[in-house]
């Protein structure tokens, strides 16, 4: 028998016009190999006359989004205008409330309501898809909910920003200033008119917060995510990772320790043959280190019509076939809280800043290094006629051997308030089997 | 509700074993989490007793396999015993005769009975789960089936096989020899006592014939994959090809072309820095070149306790949860019969033979090549004083221009006829974007 999805879709951007025009095109492959018809009872979006990839006039307008939740013939809605709150939220809220399947790209929503969420999809037993919020058309929500099962995960590393990592990607290959790049991205169309949740970490953020839920049965917590972005990075940062053998990449990881489970967003410096060092362009990576499977690494577009829209109509398939699933793996009353933990593990860090030229700065910087008990890898102090030098400060990069984040957070305050150096100093931890 | 499995399993090998152990581990989170419970009513093997990792006598035992199937409680059939043919085929046969489902790792048996299995599958709606017979513990199956289902997939080239990825990339990396390389697979379990299978490229084509089934809707067909081994590299193309940047693997590929599906199982020169020339030990890894998604690359464990018996646990998930996806995707009446296609594409290859070192040889060689269309992009003739010096013949290695496969095979054969080079050239084609 034939199991009929009644959609209603709010938000006709790129995705929401790819699904359109992905449900239009299959309708008989859906049919033959699934077993499934999708009609689309309702669409809504700011403006009804923008124009768009596929004829809007076929499709029965709302003016109210909400209004779609009132239409009773109605049983799925997909949300695809983002959001952590007002529309997105109420469309979530009382789509669930009223026993419709929901289907969203909304990772600020999850990351923010997804313990409310989750209580309702069990209590009223709807279907709620998200593989379109974590890196665009790699299928790693259902890979971590239905596959990796066993997998008894301690850690996970990924990228899961694709403007940030075009941005990071192509000032180290084209040898560009960030503002170069980032204007580039937009021009492109990988970042938005205001990328400031992609720069400064937060959208890798809630990404993780989401697959954090699924690997290790939180309560999506953004707050206990150590965050910081890529806008202090300089063109020097990728010349001189570059010459030690590294990329700069925003790397979002969470893994089991000790005292729980450490959750971070941060540019870090990645070995280049590595897997994820090697990422470029727009692309996304999860690398899930398993005890039972063993290390599985899934890569692919982590944005874009084709893939975003890919990952919705999957699960619209899966919801038609009847998949039951909790929404993050285990039911809402065994998801515990997450609170902020700070890493024990010791880690080299990247660090740069700029010394002031002048006599003894030098042994006053090795006098507060070896205070702190930081002990160096390497060094590099140039002296390089470049406009690199800021007033009489020059740039000085080094390598510590492995230390503590809060012995490396404690360095920084120090140089920071030390008048041989301007500014405050740049590190980026750096990963070891990346 | 509880949804119960009853489950009988054939074959208590490594995977065997670690499904068993994993069941029995994870009663109370297959529960909680999925609503589902794994009753184990009977077991089998060749021999009762043989030392096991699980208590043997905790369980049912079948001294005849079949019996299993009689059983009228079993519902569900676990086939670890590998092979085409014999027990296996019957086990497969008559489980889905008899209304059961069927989960296996068995690529032998689906490449060689798919067609046969897809029927009988559609017939009696059983569940026939496969995940583990490809790449292990990497969710291949289920993302091809349920997630990248809108891909229009044009090419795949993936590494299979475990065995012949830890010979190839030791040799190259270890600088030893086949023998030398092979015997440490041997000794470290990623090798059989007769690896011949995995050598001569045919687990690797058994593999890629099921996902070509898949991706291209055929019934699968290993006749009509081009196959070649890994048996006649020698240390000195590893050094060559490392030489002009490339590694060697064993590559599986298909790819749309104009007359159809053109399907290979073949040693490659591979970008040493590409995701495909960086796997490394006994990994496999497939990449996806698709339509909609983009890219999508997928690494991990292709072998082992742990992968492997992840994806038969998966597949037991799927089964109680009640997933009713056709077997390949399609309706076995909507696969089409795969034929033999010769590749249009042109591609460079890496050529070497040994050349009978006396005045004359190097003008014939150039008119053989010149005859046959074919030009040289690079050609090495090192006068080395080593033992790759067979009697009086030196090797040459040469990469050719782009050429097509037909164009190439004719001048192997005229180059294995002439009296100027000793025994068949070796010649492996070069990935391009790997």
């Amino acid at each position: 028998m034939t199991k009929e999805l009644n959609i209603g879709i709010v938000g006709l951007g790129t995705v929401g016009s790819g699904v359109i025009k992905s449900i239009e095109k299959n309708r008989s492959y859906f049919k033959n190999n699934y077993n499934v018809e999708f009609n689309i009872l309702g669409i809504s979006a700011n403006s009804k006359n923008k124009e768009r990839s596929f004829n809007v006039s076929n499709y029965k307008w709302f003016d109210n989004p909400l209004d779609i939740i009132s239409e009773n013939n109605i049983d799925t809605v997909i949300e695809l205008i983002g959001g952590e709150d007002g529309l997105a939220y109420d469309l979530a809220i009382n789509s669930l409330k009223n026993d419709k399947n929901f289907i969203t790209a909304n990772k600020a929503l999850i990351s923010k309501h997804g313990e409310e969420l989750s209580i309702l999809t069990e209590k009223h037993k709807n279907f709620f898809g998200f593989e379109a919020s974590v890196a665009g058309g790699i299928p790693i929500i259902k890979t971590l909910k239905e596959s990796l099962i066993l997998n008894e995960i301690r850690k996970i590393y990924a990228i899961l920003n694709g403007t940030s990592n075009y941005i990071l990607s192509n000032m180290g290959k084209l040898n560009i200033s960030f503002d170069v790049a980032l204007k580039d991205a937009q021009d492109k169309g990988y970042a938005e008119s205001d990328p400031t949740l992609d720069i400064n970490g937060e959208d890798s953020a809630h990404k993780l917060s989401i697959l954090n839920s699924i690997i290790f049965s939180e309560i999506p917590s953004f707050k206990s995510i150590h965050i910081r972005g890529i806008e202090n990075i300089d063109l020097i940062d990728h010349h001189y990772s570059s010459e030690f053998g590294y990329n700069i990449r925003l790397i979002a990881l969470s893994q089991i320790t000790d005292n729980g489970v450490y959750k971070e967003v941060t540019p870090m410096l990645v070995d280049k043959d590595s897997s994820l060092g090697r990422v470029d362009e727009a692309n996304n990576i999860i690398k899930i280190i398993g005890q039972e499977s063993g290390d599985v690494v899934l890569e692919g577009q982590g944005a874009g019509e084709g893939p975003t829209s890919s990952s919705v109509i999957s699960d619209l398939i899966d919801c038609a076939t009847g998949s039951k699933l909790y929404l993050f793996s285990k039911s809402h009353s065994e998801l515990s809280n997450s609170t902020d933990k700070i890493s024990s593990e010791e880690r080299a860090y990247y660090l740069r800043f700029f010394l002031k030229d002048q006599k003894g700065s030098m042994s006053n910087l090795t006098k507060l290094l070896s205070d702190s008990n930081i002990s160096l890898d390497k060094i590099i102090q140039k002296d390089e006629n470049n406009n690199n030098n800021k007033d009489n400060f020059k740039p000085v990069i080094m390598i510590t051997y492995p230390v503590k984040k809060d012995e490396i957070d404690s360095l920084i305050d120090i140089l920071s308030s030390s008048d041989i150096v301007s500014s405050v100093p740049l590190h980026m931890p750096i990963l070891v089997k990346g």
